[in-house]
């Protein structure tokens, strides 16, 4: 069985994690969202896709849901000690990877080549592909002006309110090599808990993708990250609500309406199945919190069955 | 009194905190040896000016003669697991300066600017000048070809046969912004006890310094490096031997001499002052290894009065 999974940062971590404990990991293959890449200090940052390819290699700091266990931040300080903005927590060993991205970018290879190398070089057996090479860039309008996404979400910890969200340069970009394939050819098409307007938004904002989910004969199953009126980790309600989508399961299943085909939403939520059967996509309850690995396992095996 | 100071890098940093603890800091403009800067992972690194700068800011670890006290090295062995080269050792801390200059230097800031933006921000009062804001890069020809410096230095731990060094790019690079005058200005030209060849040589191999030294009206003073036959630090003595200089004061004295007014020397080479005198320069025994700050400084007054 084939699997292609679009995924953001920590929500999508868990369940992949998960996916790669039921089915031979190199049948999965990751798009990974690349709107809230940015430059730290002049360094290409991919935060979405290395919060992936580090949970995967069981490197992820799963307290905080980014960055790799057991991380200092000593590099960090003396940045600060400079007087350079320190607000982007750049850990010592993850800087490693930033470091060893950039240069690879500067000397002419792609973000799919460095993304592969990465994930090859930390022993990780999945696929993970960035959705695309050209840069496409999550921003968001604010009272204030227009910030980039880790400038709000970061820096701004959220706590600003958001007018309107876009995604800078995705007309223009093409997927990345092996993408649309990905999906036409997938047994099973997942999306990730993520946050549908910043982490899956972007994704399906690059040309073809959403006609490539609407053409697949893959199953396309989601999950919602938004559990009891609220989302699991992020800023996803304030953002969903900028979109004019309702903070719940079904305004996830409405971000992804044309071509959902189930939806699994959390048990608390269940009174919403009836309303996302009307949709016409089958809603599948179950324990969608991740809690532990076991759980992690048992949501994937339901999401590969929905 | 204004001082100017032709510097390397472990050997000369002791001299410099010794000269800005018996006279106004400010009053000391240094001229860094920028021949062995390197770039490492993409990063431009300087280390002579680095050494210098973590000197006069108390920051320098002093024990092994480079780099910051009490670092530590996440990012190095995180780079080692990405499979990249390891054998130059930047610390976590120190890492940041290189970040720190190297996204200044893209931006467009010069050499010169990066230097001063770095000491000031670290609490030096002294001004920092690169030799010059081209690149010069001293390369070693061994039995198996050219060697950038550092390769020879650090990776190959200057264990193998040198059989001639350039400085690539000197002919065509210009003394930075207030090389030429600093050396003009100064009451005292000090040439530190640093490498002759390495050191010294890139700072006299841009065009217009020699002359400069030559025609200033400043007492220029150097120190000898060279102690009872051998190196103090580095590899001094081999690098001479290419160069066809006696590895010993006088070999010191002929490579500077013509413009060399003084040349300290250490007390056990005193056999050697007769020999001096007859090449027209005054040679000024004294206590040169500085093992403590009270010598440095006790030093820096003999070089300011010989």
């Amino acid at each position: 069985m084939h699997v292609a999974a679009i995924a953001g940062g920590t929500g999508a971590a868990k369940l992949l994690r998960g996916l790669t404990a039921v089915m031979d990991a190199r049948d999965l293959t990751i798009v990974g969202n690349t709107g809230d890449d940015t430059e730290v200090w002049g360094l290409h940052v991919s935060p979405d896709l290395d919060t992936v390819t580090y949970a995967l290699a069981g490197r992820l700091d799963v307290e905080r849901g980014w960055g790799l266990a057991g991380e200092t931040f000593r590099c960090l300080e003396a940045m600060g000690d400079l007087g350079a903005e320190t607000w982007f927590n750049l850990g010592d060993r993850d800087l490693a990877t930033h470091v060893f991205r950039t240069r690879a970018l500067r000397a002419g290879a792609t973000l799919t080549a460095v993304t592969a190398e990465l994930a090859r070089r930390l022993g990780v057996a999945t696929r993970i592909l960035p959705m695309s090479n050209d840069p496409v860039r999550t921003r968001v309008r604010t009272p204030d002006g227009w910030l980039s996404f880790q400038e709000y979400f970061v820096r701004e910890k959220a706590q600003v309110q958001v007018l309107e969200v876009e995604y800078a340069g995705a007309a223009r970009a093409r997927p990345a090599p092996g993408v649309l394939e990905a999906v036409r050819e997938a047994d099973v098409v997942v999306v990730c808990p993520s946050n549908p307007v910043t982490s899956v938004g972007p994704v399906l904002a690059v040309p073809g993708v959403a006609d490539g989910l609407a053409a697949t004969r893959a199953r396309v199953v989601g999950v919602s990250p938004i559990v009891g009126g609220a989302a699991v980790s992020g800023p996803a309600s304030e953002l969903m609500r900028a979109r004019g989508l309702a903070v719940s399961p079904v305004g996830v299943a409405t971000a992804y309406a044309p071509w959902l085909d189930a939806l699994v939403l959390d048990h608390r939520d269940a009174a919403y199945v009836a309303e996302l059967d009307g949709l016409g996509l089958a809603a599948v309850p179950a324990d969608t919190l991740m809690i532990d690995r076991a759980r992690e396992i048992a949501l994937a095996r339901v999401v590969l069955t929905s």
